[in-house]
């Protein structure tokens, strides 16, 4: 391509649109030695889309559009689980994509544990009552709950649903795990569960987006939910109907929900979620850990370091599959 | 005794202090029978003592005092696990006193479970954020951290202890249990951990209130706990000294706090607990669930039966040992 700087025959340019504080920035400068890379942090926006097109290799999630202008791109490190936006992206016969699938398991399963003790036994609850200084043992403690026991839909079985189920069941939760793709799955679909919702304590959707799944909790399945039901949305906003969803929870028809994801993120201030009651909004937090973005470049590295070596790339996705 | 009354020969008083609900309390009814049931939640207050001194069996916490005027009681069933304020009771050779050991492991396992993912995973920051409707996404997640290998140290391996460590593991937690008498402990004393204080991330204590545990985390021990350390107490409110305990968390000298117990309970309105940053009061509901009573009565009719059958009663306590 016109214009493009190569430092070396054997170099590469990399292009990090991801942003890294000074100590994740560091680790991926001395990892990819002796290539290059360049941060879009450090560039005035005019700037960034040259740097694109003069890169080799991406890693993070650049404008989907810019796709249609590289030739040279041949790897392109995603800093999500999900990729919805690159799906209209035209299939480019050299480009690898890869994305982070594997890094948040652990994180979310231990959100998703802790927003449904939470509502179980009353913690955000106990949160409002320390601020107005009431002691209300006698009431809370007849109205706690237990995992133990509990009935538990987990929808989508991947390594997400998968740590979810791992840690529930150690609570002596009664677990189902449906997934029309996972072999370790109770039931292999995703379609089924409505006969089989009514009796749920707990819902948890852990869905990728894809056609199938898309609108998938409708309003038809959650009005199929029990009033004791706690329903749990770490998957993509896109799988609920969240209209529907705020009316149950406005009128009580469910006990309560943890939603990490939303459809429109951030939240805009006049959103019906900031004021629905029963509801705990993590934010899109439930992947995150103080270790998080280290073990992001830890992973472009290892796939830099296979790429090189004419190895397969881990986490490779399949664009039109959705995952 | 003068002015007792008998039912018939083979009949007991049974006299209830525990306050119970309709549902609960219909059930002890119909249990005990052909025993009578006097509840002390349907008497004048001057009503009680005289129906305590006329009672073969009790059932509830009742002022500690009143046992030193009772010759004929043969059985007292608490309602509680703790027994501190019957300690100073002469030994009564004929009277049986039992205890709720075991009724509460579960329950409270969930709440520290919970209340230590509350902490780590930013979910107590997140209901303040939902009520200022404030999107702080990035910030929460370079914050959170992971119970997944977190270095735990658990002081008293009962049931509740134990629990809590079964739960963690699987969480990928590294756990020690530090208990004088379990056999299943990792380490036979509560009291060499202040070498491995410093290191750990989070500290559960599950003690008992006896003399060796009374104080046991003092201004000494809770110094060398580290500014990253979330200090949990399930067990009494005497084994810690709180104004240290306090004093550390408003100067954030540790992470954070999550206590089920204090020194004194209801917190008065004027207790620094209250406005303390960091700390989650669960306010003595961490054993509390919907199917707390119906559980402590169908002990309280199990022991009837082995008492009425010459078996052991389960849960007998040593008053002098302290559980």
């Amino acid at each position: 391509m016109d214009g493009q700087v190569r430092y070396e025959d054997n170099n590469m340019n990399i292009f990090a649109w991801i942003y890294l504080p000074s100590r994740e920035k560091e680790a991926l400068i001395q990892g990819v030695q002796p290539h290059h890379v360049t941060f879009a942090q450090d560039l005035a926006k005019s700037e960034k889309k040259s740097a694109f097109l003069h890169a080799d290799i991406v890693f993070g999630n650049l404008p989907a559009a810019w796709l249609f202008d590289t030739s040279c791109l041949k790897c392109l490190q995603l800093e999500s689980v999900g990729f919805g936006e690159y799906q209209a992206v035209p299939s480019i016969p050299e480009l690898k994509i890869t994305n982070l699938r594997g890094l948040f398991f652990i994180p979310v399963a231990e959100t998703v544990v802790g927003g449904i003790l939470s509502i179980y036994r009353g913690l955000n609850t106990l949160v409002h009552l320390k601020e107005a200084k009431q002691w209300q043992k006698d009431t809370l403690r007849a109205s706690n709950r237990t995992l133990h026991g509990s009935r538990v839909i987990i929808v989508g079985g991947g390594s997400i649903g998968g740590t979810i189920n791992e840690r529930l069941q150690v609570f002596g939760a009664h677990t189902s795990v449906m997934d029309t793709y996972s072999p370790e799955a109770d039931i292999t679909t995703i379609k089924v569960p409505n006969q089989q919702l009514p009796d749920a304590d707990i819902v948890i959707a852990s869905l990728p987006e894809t056609p199938e799944t898309t609108g998938f909790f409708d309003q038809q399945r959650l009005t199929l939910l029990s009033p004791n039901c706690v329903f749990v949305n770490v998957g993509r906003g896109s799988t609920m109907d969240e209209a529907s969803l705020i009316r149950k929870l406005r009128s009580n028809e469910i006990a309560g929900s943890v939603l990490d994801v939303t459809q429109e993120e951030p939240l805009p201030d006049d959103h019906l979620l900031w004021t629905c009651p029963n509801v705990i909004l993590t934010q899109h937090t439930a992947g995150g850990s103080q270790h998080e973005l280290l073990a992001n470049v830890n992973l472009f590295l290892t796939n830099l370091k296979r790429f090189q070596g004419g190895q397969s790339l881990e986490n490779i996705v399949n664009l039109k599959r959705g995952y």
